[in-house]
Formats: C-alpha cells, sequence, structure tokens
C-alpha cells in the first residue's frame, strides 16, 4: 500500500461509526444507568446488541462500572459475551461471577471458546469452574486444555459432520434433517473411513446441488488439508491462508479426525500473531492496553532495564574516547546522529526480515540472495547518507576533515546495521527463537556500540 | 502471549513442513528442470500443486528464474496462480506473458482477484489487457477499478446467490440445481427486496435443514449487517472479526446489493493492514522483500533521510552545551542514555496505541483513562529507572550531584515519551492520518530533544 491510498483510507473514516452499534454515546448511557441502577434502561441499552458489541462496552468501562455491569447482567449473559471479552477484561468480569454462572455458560459454548474462556485463569478458579461441569463438557474442556498453548488443538471444535463415503447424498440430506446434535452452523462436511481418517471433504453448495441417489465418496473433494492437532496456531493460519479455507480438520496421532478448525478463530489468530510480532520488537509482551498500570508496568520495566544495560555499554565505548571529546567537542555533537542512525537503518531490515520469515518468504532457497540484496541496499544508502552528512558536518563545523570523518563512521555503521538486521533474525530463527523478541535489542546495540566506536575511533586517528 | 507460549510455539516449528508441498528441495528440483529446459519435468514437478504453492515456487525464483519459469508454463498456468503472486512478482510475470494469456487468465478469475491483478499495473500495461477483454467482463472490472483503492468496492465479487423473500426453500433449492451461473462455492444466500435491497441471508445448512414448503424470508437472519461499497477494507477486515463472518453483502449508494466479500479476502487484508502497521513504524512504505535494490533503497531512504533531520536538531541542542561538555566530559559519555531510554519507553507506548487505535480498544469513552493510565505508567517506570541510572551514574563517576541530575534528567524524559506516545497518535488519528505512519518520527525527535536538553541543561544549572 502505498502512501496515497492511507489518504484514502483516512477519508473515508466514518463509514465503520455508522455501521456498528457501540457508539461513546450509548457507552455513557450505559454508565448512566449503571450509576442510577436502572437494570430495566441497560436491558433495554444491551438486549439488540451482538455479543461482540455487549464484550465491547465491557471492555470500555472503568473497573468499577465493570464490576457493578457483571453483577447486573453476569447470570443471564449471553455466553458468547465471555469468549469475546479480551483476557484482562474477562478476568475482571469472571471473578465478579458466580461460579455455577460461569459453569453454565461454559456448557452452552463451542469447546474451542470455552477454552479460550478457561485458559488464561488462574489454576485454582480453573479447576473450581471445571468441576462444576457435566461429565461429558468436563472431559471435552479437559482434553482442549491438555493441548500445548497456541496449538491447533486449543482451536478445535469438536462439533462437526462427519459422514461414511458410502453414504448417497439423499442420506446425507436426511441426516442433516434429522440430527439434532449437529452444529449450528457449518458448511462443509467431513467424509471419513471406517477408522475415521478423514478421506475427503464436501461443501454444502455441492452436496445441495449433487443428484440425490449419487455417492458422497464420488463427489467430495478427496486429499483434504489436515492439522495435526499439535501443529502451532501461527502454522494453521498460514495454512488457511495459503488455500483459501473455510474450516479444516484436526486430526490426532493416529491420524484420525477429532475435530475441525473455524475460520473466523484463524482471523484472530492472525489478528494476534501479526500483533506479536509488533509488541515483541518494541520490548512488550502482551498487549496490556487493558492491564492494571501495575502489570503494564512491570511488563514494560523489564524490556526497558535489558535496554538500560545495553546503552550503559554505548556509554562505555563513548568513555574509551573522552579525552578526544574534550579536545573536539565538535565529535559529542555529531555521536548521535552515527548511532540514530544506525538504529533507523537497522530497525528497518531488522522489521522486513521479521515479518519475511513469519510468511515465509524468507527461505533456505533464497537467504543468499536476500542477504546479499539487504548489503546492497545498505551500501547504497549509506553512500548517500554519508554524503549527506559528510558535507553538513563540514560545513557546520567547517572542518572537511570531520566531514570524511563522520561520513566514513556513516557508511560503516549502515553496512554493519544492514547486516544485523538480516543475520540476528535468521539466526535466532535457526535456534527456535521468535525473531521478533530479542532482534531489536541485539542490532540496535550493535548500531549503538559500532556507531560511536567508529566515529570516535575515526576521529582520534585522524583528527586529533 | 507470554514469552513461555512462545517456546512452546518453537517446538513444534516442523509440522507445517510436513503439511507444505513447497521445499527448499522442490525449488532447487524446478530449478534444475529450468536449467536444463525440461518442460516434462516442469510440469511434472508443478501440476499436483496448487496455485498458492506455484505462485510460492515463482516468488522464491530469482529474477532470470522466473522469466524463464513464465516462458514455459505461462500459456497454460491456472488463473488463480497470478492472483496469488504478490506485486512485484506479480509485475515481473505479467511483463512476460502474453497480452492475450493474461487477458484469457483475467476472464476466468473472480471478479475481486481481476481487480487485484490489475490494480497495480502501470496504465498503459492495464489499459492493453483491459481493451483485450470480453465485453460483460470488461464493464465490471472497469467498475471495480473506478472504486477507492483499498475500499471494500475493490474486495468484491460481484457473482452471488440472491432470491426473493417469497420463495420456498423448495424453489431455492431448485435454482441451485438448475442455475449454471452460480459461483463455484458460496456458503449463504441473500435475500433480497423488489428493489434489490438485501432484507436478510439464509445459511445454506439452515436452508437444507428447512421444511422444502417453507418460504425463504421465514427461515433467513434479518437485519443482515451489510459494507458500503467506499467502506475502507481496514474497516471491512474489523466487521468481519467483529461479527465472526464468512461473507458479507456490499451495498452501493442507494442500498441495492451489487457484490460479497467473502472471509479469505478478508484474511489477506487482515495480514496485509497489520503488517502495514509495522512497515510503517520503521519507516518502509511496502513489504519490500520482493523490490529490486533500487525501489528499496529509494523507499527506505527518504524516511532515513527525514530520520537525519531529527537527528541533527538533537545535535544542535547538544551543540547549546559545548562548553558544559568540555568542562564535563562524563556528560558526553551518559547524554545518550537518557536519550535512548526515552526513546524505547515511547515507542512501546507509541505501539500500544497504535494498535489500540487501529483495533478500535481506545475511544473517545476511555481516551482519558487511558491517557492517565499511560501518565501513570511512565512515572512509575521512570522513578524506577531513574533510581537505578542515578546510583550508578553515581558510583561510575563518584560524583552524587551528577548521579541526581542524571535521575531526575529520566523522569522528565521517559514522563515525556509516555505522553508523546500516546497523544501524538491520538492526535494524528483525529487528523485523519495513519497513526503508525508518523508517530514513531515524532516521539523519537521529542524523547532525544527533551533528554539532551533537560540532562545537559540541568547539569549547566546544578554542576558547573
Amino acid at each position: 500500500m502505498t502512501l496515497s491510498s492511507e489518504n484514502n483510507a483516512a477519508e473515508n473514516e466514518s463509514h465503520l461509526d455508522e455501521v456498528l452499534p457501540v457508539s461513546p454515546e450509548l457507552v455513557a448511557e450505559v454508565i448512566y444507568a449503571l450509576e442510577i441502577k436502572d437494570k430495566e434502561q441497560l436491558d433495554f441499552l444491551l438486549e439488540p446488541l451482538h455479543s461482540a458489541d455487549v464484550a465491547d462496552i465491557f471492555e470500555q468501562l472503568d473497573d468499577n462500572d465493570r464490576r457493578l455491569l457483571t453483577s447486573f447482567i453476569g447470570s443471564e449473559m449471553e455466553p458468547d459475551v465471555l469468549s469475546e471479552l479480551d483476557d484482562s477484561t474477562l478476568d475482571d468480569v469472571i471473578t465478579e461471577m458466580d461460579d455455577e454462572d460461569v459453569a453454565r455458560a461454559i456448557t452452552q459454548m463451542e469447546s474451542d471458546d470455552a477454552v479460550h474462556v478457561l485458559e488464561d485463569m488462574d489454576e485454582e478458579e480453573q479447576r473450581k469452574i471445571i468441576d462444576a461441569l457435566p461429565d461429558e463438557d468436563r472431559l471435552v474442556i479437559e482434553e482442549g486444555l491438555s493441548y500445548p498453548e497456541d496449538s491447533a488443538g486449543r482451536l478445535l471444535q469438536r462439533n462437526l459432520v462427519s459422514v461414511p463415503g458410502e453414504w448417497t447424498i439423499g442420506a446425507v440430506i436426511e441426516f442433516f434433517r434429522n440430527d439434532d446434535d449437529l452444529p449450528d452452523d457449518f458448511h462443509e462436511i467431513f467424509v471419513v473411513n471406517p477408522m475415521h481418517h478423514p478421506i475427503g471433504t464436501a461443501a454444502l453448495n455441492k452436496i445441495i446441488r449433487s443428484d440425490r441417489d449419487a455417492l458422497i465418496k464420488d463427489i467430495m473433494e478427496e486429499d483434504p488439508k489436515l492439522v495435526p492437532v499439535e501443529m502451532d496456531q501461527e502454522e494453521v493460519a498460514y495454512l488457511f491462508r495459503q488455500y483459501d479455507m473455510t474450516s479444516m480438520g484436526v486430526i490426532d496421532n493416529d491420524g484420525r479426525l477429532i475435530g475441525m478448525i473455524t475460520v473466523d478463530d484463524v482471523v484472530d489468530v492472525i489478528e494476534e500473531e501479526a500483533e506479536e510480532d509488533l509488541m515483541l520488537m518494541s520490548g512488550i509482551r502482551e498487549t496490556d492496553i487493558a492491564e492494571s498500570v501495575f502489570e503494564a508496568s512491570k511488563n514494560r520495566v523489564i524490556w526497558l532495564i535489558i535496554n538500560l544495560a545495553t546503552a550503559i555499554l554505548a556509554s562505555m565505548v563513548i568513555a574509551l574516547f573522552d579525552a578526544s571529546i574534550q579536545q573536539m567537542v565538535a565529535l559529542a555533537v555529531l555521536m548521535p546522529i552515527v548511532a540514530s542512525m544506525g538504529g533507523n537503518a537497522g530497525t528497518q531490515t531488522l522489521t522486513v526480515t521479521v515479518r519475511a520469515i513469519a510468511t515465509r518468504e524468507l527461505t533456505s532457497s533464497n537467504v543468499k540472495r536476500i542477504v546479499f540484496r539487504e548489503f546492497s541496499i545498505a551500501l547504497v544508502n549509506g553512500i548517500i547518507l554519508a554524503l549527506i552528512i559528510g558535507v553538513l558536518a563540514w560545513l557546520w563545523f567547517d572542518n572537511m576533515a570531520l566531514g570524511g570523518v563522520m561520513g566514513t563512521a556513516m557508511v560503516v555503521n549502515i553496512i554493519m546495521a544492514g547486516l544485523a538486521g538480516i543475520l540476528i533474525p535468521i539466526f535466532l530463527d535457526k535456534m527456535d527463537i521468535d525473531p521478533a523478541l530479542a532482534s531489536s535489542i541485539f542490532v540496535t546495540t550493535i548500531t549503538d556500540v559500532i556507531g560511536f566506536f567508529s566515529f570516535l575511533g575515526l576521529a582520534a586517528v585522524v583528527l586529533l
């Protein structure tokens, strides 16, 4: 997308507000109704809303109003409101609700939503609610929670439609009409063999358009794409996106069909994973807008303290040259420019690399070419910036040699920044560490240290 | 997501490679077949692949092999390979293909895919191909291209199923069976009134399970959520995500149903928009991994030059205090720490704010509370970091007053960083500028300038 299209987007800003029911005015009315404890008015305001919109209102309220709203409507709330809440608001709301109300809500959810609601609770709370569930639900949910966090197992919904390949279309349609235990909503069915291995899928529109006497196995899509239950959710999302799927079957280690994942859950995963990369690169572990000041502060300060350590490292490089700086104070004026330009150039390369790894555009087939490409870009940009800053430094301090030192240090630092920006995330990925997590700190440490060292070192040798 | 779950994800790294057919080995075999010009082997390798996988192979090849592969298989390629290519590879492939082959491929695509393929071409090329299309396709595509870039109009597919509300389920099913002009794949149908305004939707599974004599208007979901044709794609994606939709009807300014958007396109939009925020914050206009060195360099150097201007601004602040630095060179050693910590703290707040605006978690209902929250976090973290760095500076230079100055400057800069990190994106958003685009440069300029000024200024007053 280009800058100009950004402007297009901005011009249309208001469309969404016309469509979405949760406006600041509505939130204000809800808050007023809470203040005057007008339950009837609350029901009037909230009753027409989709669960996701009610969840949004919970998220917009402050802690106190959130507790009040929970106590007013918690016992009669649509179960899906819970599954739509962000983690931190969910925590607040569940703490306020009666355990039986939570348990009742959970029995009415799809199994993936129920697992999502339960997975982030503290263990004691989780145990209490699980114990209050009917046996059947409890087993399904305990199994869901037994899969690794962020794996396909946590996203899967047990309820799907599977039929033997020998059934006729007519029989399949009769089954749809007569079985009460089908999911509320489904777009395709799975065809399984006697061992319950999926051998194909059939979209409903294909079924409707086929002859009633045809066998389902003759109209199905063969070789369905399947998800192993332990696959990471980011990989599941990649498959949905790659093959434009609306649902995919999930198989256990013996190849048996145990559930399906639907695209609406994958949409959430894609948002979550992209956001995570963005957050990790800025040193934030979670979207913390809904967290308490204490929690958010704790999350962020750890990263800042690590950064402090690297900033001190860079300062120690400067301290090596304190005599040179005392001799020529222009060095102190100019040195942050070299470091900061290196940091920015390195972050650019880093961002491109982290995304290319995440989207599998950077693979072992093209890694050499892409590394060489980044080196070339760094060389070109380094020279352009060196010329600009070299001339400016020369004119500013009326010292051509200083301009030369500045330009040379700039080329060196921008090339190192480019190499660090691509090689560090590739290395971290090879070591099975999320490249977004640790890269930016390594890259800016390198550009600071090399920036100060190359500039001050060259200056000490050439100018003094 | 927490750090520990990141590790879980990493442990499962290999699952996707088992499922995806495009391996480095396959790419190497394709390259070898291209080198020895073995068309038969190429067909053998590529024929079993999904269009999206063939597109991936094109993306992995270098310019030369890409041209070769296009000349070998361009005329007989699945049309969808084109719509799956990234912009820069698409450009290469289309340049190499005959215009008639491109036109033929385009007539076989859904209208949204065709518009996607054509929209980024240069005008002359686009004109040539559009002129080679049959009249009917040409009109549809010209209309698609007439909608603003990144609007719902560019995503919509004309081909959908709409029926009058008075039809019985039986009649609807007969229509499915007998009309050849239906889309290949659909999950729900639209119910329209005589003015072709959508009045409801009905999912296929609901239709199959209903009595054949029932009227479609009696089983449909009323008040369907609809997308105005000019809505920005980011807002469309928000609606799909908010309401877990698989398809949505698109209406023109008169409220008439003119097409639908399906979730597979929205999944791409979500990736694209999240990536765009990430890229913009690092000063990269497009995902440039597939661009030429020249293009990528040009894109990135503009941002670096803007950054250079702000770095010079910060240097001018330092230059104000050159006499102080000459007197006490420890100031030059310590000053980058104050600036860099401010920059990092500001970037954290900025990232959280940009995402919260994009996901509509930050609204005018809670903006005061969230700003106050960020101020509190900055205050807490500023004090923690000031204590640490104050004591370290005191011990390092054996100068308690210097430690005090350092700590005070740190608190000031981190609070300013927090305020800048939240207020600047909010302000840009109010001005209808994408907050991700311009924020990071403003924030780091502010933290650099205030960091240097507060530290050196305080030092000049207190210490010298």
